[in-house]
């Protein structure tokens, strides 16, 4: 309660908070000495720290005492708007466009120069790709994330290009003019495409979802094996799910459903 | 990094994590002045911690000035086990019974005496239900809750009965006599079954999850309406399923799929 300057208060936070980001989705459970290495703090500092998590379940630990994130933590984490309405809206949309598809459907939303995945629909029959709920990938090189990036101000889309550009495929379009182009292909024909842009083998198609300003809040996408690439056959039944989601959220209070 | 005394220390992170812990499904957004009542902490206290959380995206605010849990924390709570490898598996599994029946599905596990949705799949169909990802509800009113107390150790199940018993509805069963002969069928027939025992209206059957040693890592459960109610229909599928995830979880490593 009492004792803590506001330095030592501020650093004991970033901490704490440092533990929680030693983990990622390619560093799922932790040894302590794994923790403490990543995160550059002293072995009984991450100790001290684990124990005070682990006591209030941001943290768990497995009968071979590695750690985890804790289940109250996850609990939380739904917390957050796009986990809340806009995913509640938009998942019974989602599997209409599943059980049409039987292929992967996303929900995205723009976080920084990220598409974020908010959700991820997926089959036995849907072709494999690298997305997962909580994932982020670069707009350029996905379907949602260029519908995401077609509908952001002149400036953003000017700052998004200036960045080197990843290119996780030869196909994928990193030339600033050639993706200025696409970008407002994407706008006049109301849908983004890739095709083998971000993973060999796969097309996918995606619209965005529009508030009233015309500023996209997220987009829904379908990926599907290359062979079967035809935007024509999905482009339907995308703008139905996002008309029909569109208006939902229109309905709704000023409820937050993306952040930054 | 110096100067803090390792009991400042812990009511630092404490505090830090009852400003999250302020947050839940009716409180999913906050204004300062909310969260300094909701967590005791003082005004200044508060603010200080949530500039911290806030730096990290623990907590985000949007334009109003209201504080939400924040998309790093999202991202971060989607790391912890249930959502990661049971979920990862089930959910394909989980897409073939919602194409079969065009109802809720629901993945849970067991976390101390409550059962936790790590899944739910949902259609403009489906009888409207309270269940939500991430969300709890009392084992012995749900379907999956019961398929899981089945198979936990009779110490648990009698811990469990000797607590007052939550009854959302009349049809709720909380005599602990009645309520351990339905475990014994359940174990019996291989599938449990709530006829509005959690909500009026809805009728629902849940198969456990087991894994080699009889335990039951998960459940998975459909939810129809009332009027519609047919276990014998029902059960083939939702067996299928489990056993194919079984398999899959066999198949695996011993990364953790539940925590306590």
């Amino acid at each position: 309660m009492a004792g803590n300057t506001r330095d030592s208060g501020q650093s004991v936070t970033a901490r704490a908070l440092a533990v929680l980001g030693a983990f990622d989705v390619e560093h799922r459970q932790l040894t302590l000495s794994e923790i403490s290495r990543r995160t550059g703090l002293p072995l009984a500092t991450a100790h001290r720290l684990i124990r005070e998590l682990e006591s209030w379940r941001a943290l768990d630990r497995d009968a071979h005492g590695n750690y985890h994130i804790g289940l109250r933590l996850w609990e939380i984490g739904l917390l957050a708007p796009p986990a809340g309405r806009l995913r509640e809206i938009a998942l019974p949309f989602m599997q209409d466009l599943y059980e049409v598809t039987r292929q992967n459907i996303h929900l995205a939303i723009r976080d920084g120069f990220d598409a974020v995945y908010v959700e991820k629909l997926t089959g036995h029959r849907s072709v494999p790709i690298i997305s997962r709920t909580g994932g982020r990938l670069p707009m350029h090189a996905t379907g949602v994330g260029k519908a995401l990036l077609a509908h952001q101000s002149d400036e953003f889309v000017q700052a998004f290009c200036e960045r080197p550009l990843e290119r996780p495929t030869r196909y994928t379009i990193v030339e600033r003019g050639r993706l200025l182009r696409e970008l407002d292909q994407v706008r006049k024909r109301g849908y983004a495409t890739t095709s083998e842009e971000m993973t060999l083998g796969a097309f996918s198609v995606a619209v965005p979802i529009l508030d009233e300003s015309g500023a996209a809040t997220a987009a829904l996408g379908i990926v599907i094996h290359t062979v079967r690439a035809d935007a024509s056959k999905l482009v339907p039944p995308l703008r139905t799910a996002c008309e029909g989601i569109e208006r939902r959220l229109a309905e709704g209070a000023d409820d937050p459903v993306t952040t930054r």
